[in-house]
């Protein structure tokens, strides 16, 4: 295992600690392994908050800021967070116009967020929502689109619907946007090599010196086909064909698209992805707006990239080019 | 090669390309392999240029915009750029007031660069200065210090340059600021496995399944030692102490630090030598001002990481947290 770390059973907890003081403008962790905004939740203003597993950043954890997240429970690495640190994380994010739960769907994070949801309505008298993203395309066929994962398509989700609660919108609407921003997002990853969760000490999965994987999830959950790795344009084109294959673009269409690298995939890489994907859409008449390429949702140092495309209309377009600010992102 | 890429001849113009649409607000490619500001040159301020090998994003070819370069020739990876494409962006920074050449201390781009300051001199009467980073501590003993390489503090160096260069000062004001910020930078690296060039088809280097060598560079030179992967907390000791031997600090110094992945390890892992190497600087009486972490120097696959120290006074700090933008770094 080739890790910079101390004692695996600290990884999360010394990460969050180095995250926090190197931002503190930005964050803080007044509970164990909840992150919220440094200045707190506003008075008046929509919560909203997520949670998800460790190995991740800047997803999850980072994406707590001003047209963002308020608050954010973190699990174990790969790991859900527990349903107390999940109603924490709602507790803080409460500024009395009740809290959206903004979430990828995985059984463990569903199960503990209802769990979190019920203490906090039950306790605190906190009202709750849920959005779901589900917008791994590779993960189950569209008439089953219920049970696919949620990857990177949340950047977009957290964007939009951080905005909309940034203008004072009430819990039902800001729930309405999220849900209208997880809708139109449908997200696709291949991988070429595993990573090492700290603690096990081993990799996630095993896959031949000279060959990828169409359609794996971000904890290595199997894909699509393996197969020789193709170039870099055969790549892009078969994403770019499946996205289209479930949400159809053309002509006047308005999108954004988010190149994604799993983690050890370089910058270079991508925009040599970027290129080709532009083209594509380019030949469909397609508009993209407000582009994103880098390292928005990792599994830490996997080998790999992800393609999420939202579909705009005029209310998401501008939420979505609102000013946002956390440590790893600010528009 | 687990790389996302077509022909390996065409990676680097396949990047640039990609990049540049991507952030068309940002970047122009007028000349092949020279990224100029999408706004072109400003009439009468004074330009700064830069230039190196590819593979390194975002470093050289990303820090193009407001507040940061003008102007960067790109060369294949981990080669430098000919003469004729620094003149080339020499020539496209040049408002009128002169040019400053900013960039590593490596043989070939200082050749290249120094020719391609005579002809520019000669063919297009424009006045050049040179400030070359060499903040590697690793590369050469403090009594050779203009053998050092130049690495990760050349962020520094862009920053606080550029933002002089904004304010409107002359050419020998910002030579002056260029070099008394490179003056405070010092930097070391550690790395943990080694990246491919395309082209070549296999790993820049070789090193044992549990090994570590510290004060390697970021082509793979060799460093001090390699041994056992240590603890994350004795990595960071070694890398501080490493520093303040070379540029002593005491209690009220003010510095920054940069903690920069090589690319494969995750933001999670820099944030774990983070936390510690901040505890190291909190005992010391030392205040951190604006830490960065992340990914702003890399070797493309490449696992490790570095650590840059800038030691300021009121006027680094001052054009340090000036407002800069590019689509890799917003301040």
């Amino acid at each position: 295992m080739k890790k910079i770390l101390n004692n695996p059973a600290d990884y999360v907890d010394e990460m969050l600690e180095g995250m926090v003081a190197a931002h503190p403008e930005y964050y803080a962790q007044p509970v164990r392994r909840v992150v919220v905004r440094a200045a707190g939740a506003r008075k008046g203003k929509v919560g909203i908050v997520s949670g998800g597993g460790s190995g991740h950043l800047p997803i999850f954890t980072g994406y707590v800021g001003k047209g963002l997240l308020d608050a954010c429970a973190i699990g174990d690495v790969f790991a859900s967070p527990s349903a107390e640190q999940m109603a924490e994380a709602i507790r803080l994010a409460d500024g009395g116009a009740g809290v959206l739960r903004l979430y990828g769907n995985y059984g463990g994070d569903v199960m503990n967020f209802d769990m979190a949801g019920e203490m906090v309505e039950m306790e605190n008298d906190i009202r709750t929502t849920t959005v779901l993203l589900a917008d791994d395309v590779a993960s189950a066929p569209a008439a089953e689109a219920q049970k696919r994962r949620g990857v990177a398509g949340m950047v977009f989700a957290y964007k939009i619907a951080g905005a909309h609660a940034e203008t004072g919108a009430d819990l039902d609407e800001v729930t309405r946007v999220g849900q209208k921003a997880a809708d139109a997002c449908r997200s696709i990853g291949m991988a070429l090599t595993p990573c090492t969760i700290p603690q096990a000490g081993k990799p996630t999965f095993e896959i031949g010196e000279g060959e990828m994987e169409m359609g794996m999830g971000i904890h290595g959950e199997p894909g699509i086909w393996r197969a020789a790795i193709k170039p870099a344009d055969e790549i892009a084109d078969e994403m770019i064909d499946r996205l289209v294959a479930d949400q159809p673009l053309g002509k006047g269409d308005r999108i954004s698209i988010l190149v994604n690298s799993l983690g050890a995939t370089p910058a270079e890489e991508l925009y040599i992805l970027y290129r080709h994907a532009r083209k594509r859409l380019d030949a469909m008449g397609v508009e993209i707006v407000m582009p994103l390429v880098g390292r928005f949702a990792t599994s830490m140092e996997m080998t790999g990239a992800t393609m999420t495309i939202i579909k705009l209309d005029g209310e998401l377009e501008g939420l979505l080019k609102a000013p946002a600010e956390c440590a790893f992102w600010k528009v």
